[in-house]
């Protein structure tokens, strides 16, 4: 079990967010529950909001670290409950594993009622935006890994 | 009728532009129709559409406008027949106003058969965008609006 | 003023509704700001909740008007400032008038420091879906208009 | 060879759909590229194209399969390229295996100029609407797998 403990600590953060999310009449699909890709919306906002945590809000990024971005290179979720309009949820997010130049987010959806609606992982790169469009991969720095830390 | 003809001419652009959007399943609310809101994505595709059209791609805009960009000030729709998941439909847009420092895009969404789907306007100004995040209005340039003329 | 007063009570209701929203990533465009449709979606929110603070869940919707619906017939917003990512507002909302077979609420999108984002409106009727796709429009029950006034 | 054309045909279905979808200004984030969970709108719209080619229109799903509905238990991209504003892309749909009660859908979002955009699949369970809002799983009738047979 402390070997667990230590494996996340040194793959993944134990800083953890949290958002809430009501399932809106326009989230809703004639089938009268939650559009899918409406989760995805979701959790990018739970990946930035674990961002805002760690003390890096759009601002603070821009100044510390210019030009870098962090796109998505891959977003999986599986869908366990049906989530009807006007139900309450909230998104938790973790950083679940630390790579080289990229990191992977964990999010759960949780109803009110403590039912799990979707589960999944997006894998993100860190990037500098080139000139003519193009992105190239860096090691993500220390110190924006220590803010995941730190901050908890 | 010789007036009313200038008088689009000095007042609006004879160049109409279409897309053609079909309403898919996640479009549509629990009633089973287009969520409204969609509507307004729609017509703002419809205005950089029109856009395109004028020869103003993304990449020229910024070459030949650099910082300019063209927000909505004011957004309206009427709403006139329901359009259910499955239907066609065409989005026509027209500038029918050049003021000053902002323009006025007339739109109408059609629906395969004829029939009016929805109606409105769109104003958006032309600001520059200044340090700190603040807009500041500019005179359209002759060189843009010309564009709304030769095109057609 | 007394008249101001009783003039709003005839032809709107007092209850009034607030829901939070933040500028997310995925909120805004390319300028940096929020992609205006997404102020239509808060509205459409905001009048929904409206109805919950009434007591009119979806459930009880169903329940008390079968086969009744409140699609929009217009919705318009004048958008007075620019709302960058990260910024959280609230969506104000109220019924400012009551009409025979629709109805009409006032919306306001404002920043947490105070400035107006966007205001305007959406006109909504109070329609029976009937067979084959048809909606008719019938007069709002008192029973329903009453919901607002009893509330608050 | 001829074993992996049969077990292509034993498990998934030939019919194949394309839908075209550009990027608009409010498909596009901060970055000035495609949001992600855009391209899971665009898989979805996809999976419902695929059915309208195989003759099974949201009426004739509703005549022929009453209270029956497909919603995903699983979706998931793997994100190739930066898809900028003013792209046209084709989203490229297929069965690529049918289950009891599930079936995985295939689909690919191609650049015009034909960079692999992005990549997955979406798992869909075949259910019945049971009272109470619950979903019970069926067995997928051979009569609606036929239709993806027969229809290329």
């Amino acid at each position: 079990m402390s070997k667990v403990a230590r494996g996340n600590q040194t793959s993944g953060s134990p800083l953890a967010g949290i958002i809430l999310r009501d399932v809106t009449w326009g989230d809703c699909d004639p089938a009268g529950i939650i559009y899918y890709p409406v989760y995805f919306r979701w959790i990018d906002a739970g990946t930035w909001n674990l961002f805002f945590l760690a003390g890096l809000t759009p601002e603070r990024l821009r100044t510390e670290f210019p030009r870098m971005d962090m796109p998505a290179v891959a977003s999986s979720l599986d869908f366990r409950n049906p989530a009807p309009f006007g139900v309450t949820t909230e998104v938790r997010s973790r950083v679940e594993h630390w790579g080289g130049k990229s990191f992977r987010v964990r999010h759960e959806v949780i109803r009110a009622d403590g039912a799990q609606l979707a589960t999944g992982t997006e894998t993100r790169a860190w990037v500098e935006n080139m000139p003519g469009g193009r992105l190239r991969a860096h090691a993500i720095p220390d110190t924006l890994k220590q803010r995941f830390f730190i901050a908890c």
